[in-house]
């Protein structure tokens, strides 16, 4: 066992890529073991589009990493040592064990350590990607959230990295026709081939928005979106009426120096749901809304105003009143 | 009865605010009534910002208004002679009139006339406000899309207008605290004395930012953006988790001269959902998810890749290749 524990501690705060001033490594001395916790030597570090936005001081779903923490990431580790009556030396464990060679594991974690079980198909470093939150972020945001149903047409950007490649095969399970939009050749031909998505783009092709429309010819119905930014335009553009869009990356714009958060960014740190409304889509309960309306308004509870304009003349000037705000409550002309 | 039908037909794509040759008053003759056809003379035409989107040559809910056709708008008509069995004299419509002093009905319409019911305390113009499509846009948009719960805080933006106005009131119906924003300080005052919303911001007041969040103590539950832009980012940074925002108008947009859609206006225009997504809000059910995906993989249907660096002095380096895409599939290091 050696004595030191290489660490890479957050010393800055990253604008665009990681420059060598981010994170920096020291070693410190092995902890000592109190009773209850053990010591795991960490064996794979899991390497994740989050961990930029952790290295941010901008409101996320976790606290930001603390400049001088270290740095926070998913890995492997197994046990060395153990006063845990939980663990046992040997022991594989999943979890946040940060940019480091040793965890200590107190058992009091925010996000508890899991034991990996032994699977005889299974790597270890599986339960880092497809057995680990990779698979389970798209199953359960495509499933719960996109709701495929046989027939529609996913889109999935960053359809080669550890999520989207998992998603537009769940998303082939289910019976979708499945379009990966990727970075490279290289990637859209392991999508295509090996994965069997119906159709893959790059993105860096100069004519990409033509191939997305030729691939989606009747309109795209769910759009798994881990890109953000000019990709996701692209495919809002074609998406149907009533469509869903599991937002759950936007990794076009982790690099961005301005650290201020976007409307969609807003949107996904908080988990919001975003619906478009059109009254017209209810127009079947429209006699019960009335009636309820009617009893509010009856009861005193509806108060209403209005602007009135005179003469058929005067319609033009009053739609600009709505747009200069020139009005109050209902805007109407009378003839 | 006069011989003629005064007007509004739409003559040029407005850029911006309605200019005098985007519409243009002309008179025709009378129609001819055939057998199942009603005449009816309009008493008021219903002004909404919806008119200048169906202006625009854009993807939209309802089809664009052509060049030369009477600009589209919602009315309130009362029938002046009929061939119709559904229609007598007398008989007050509501529907799409038109920008004109009178309106065929042919009973044929893709959105039918209803006819107004005579309610003691109702005036005539009602139908087109609180008791027209404003209050019934209001009431589904807030109930069934923003599921209001009591003691959650509702923003509703355009507050004074015909929709925002009864938001608010049905806001404060099931029990919400009802923050609206407007454009002037009588709006305010009407919004806050008058409807009893909680809280009135004026956005042109220089700090109406400070204002809104001091009035939204606890957050922000629930967004009914009627506005877009500005407005909606700053009700965004306010939002609390698992907050719904209905998004039911951007107005502020719609006298850009751009007419390429944003796409918050996508949203809107194709009813889409669009939802935030953190997979580890699903923590309770990943033992469930990992048995299927491990059926899946045990046959066949899922397949991965890994991009393992060795050794920890690789980390800074490996966070960098996922924002250049240098990876495929699963992104490790290995130690």
């Amino acid at each position: 066992m050696p004595e030191a524990n290489r660490q890479w501690k957050l010393t800055a705060r990253p604008k665009g890529l990681v420059t060598p001033d981010v994170l920096q490594l020291s070693a410190s001395p092995l902890p000592l073991l109190e009773d209850g916790q053990a010591l795991a030597r960490v064996k794979y570090l899991s390497i994740d589009p989050t961990m930029r936005i952790w290295m941010a001081d901008i409101p996320q779903y976790m606290p930001p990493v603390q400049l001088g923490e270290v740095m926070r990431c998913f890995g492997l580790a197994e046990v060395a040592e153990s006063r845990s009556p939980n663990f046992k030396k040997g022991d594989k464990l999943i979890g946040l064990t940060g940019l480091q060679e040793f965890v200590l594991v107190t058992g009091r974690e925010s996000f508890p350590f899991q034991k990996a079980p032994s699977i005889p198909f299974l790597s270890d470093s599986n339960f880092l990607g497809t057995f680990g939150l990779n698979g389970l972020t798209a199953y359960f945001g495509l499933l719960e959230v996109g709701k495929p149903q046989s027939g529609e047409t996913l889109v999935v950007s960053a359809a080669a990295g550890a999520t989207g490649s998992i998603v537009g095969q769940i998303g082939k399970i289910k019976g979708c026709r499945v379009v990966g939009i990727a970075g490279s050749d290289e990637k859209c031909k392991w999508i295509k081939d090996d994965l069997g998505f119906d159709a893959a783009i790059n993105y860096k092709h100069p004519d990409w928005k033509a191939q997305l429309v030729a691939a989606t010819p009747a309109g795209v119905d769910i759009n798994f979106e881990n890109v953000g930014g000019e990709v996701m335009q692209a495919v809002l553009d074609r998406m149907n009426l009533n469509g869903r869009v599991v937002l759950c990356g936007l990794i076009s714009g982790y690099t961005r120096e301005d650290p201020s958060l976007s409307s969609f960014a807003q949107i996904l740190m908080k988990r919001l749901r975003v619906q478009g409304f059109i009254v017209i889509d209810f127009a079947s309960k429209f006699m019960e809304a009335g009636q309820q309306l009617g009893m509010w308004k009856m009861m005193g509870k509806l108060k209403d105003k209005q602007t009135i304009l005179q003469g058929i003349e005067k319609a033009p000037e009053a739609i600009n009143m709505l747009f200069q705000g020139s009005n109050i409550g209902k805007l109407l002309v009378q003839l």
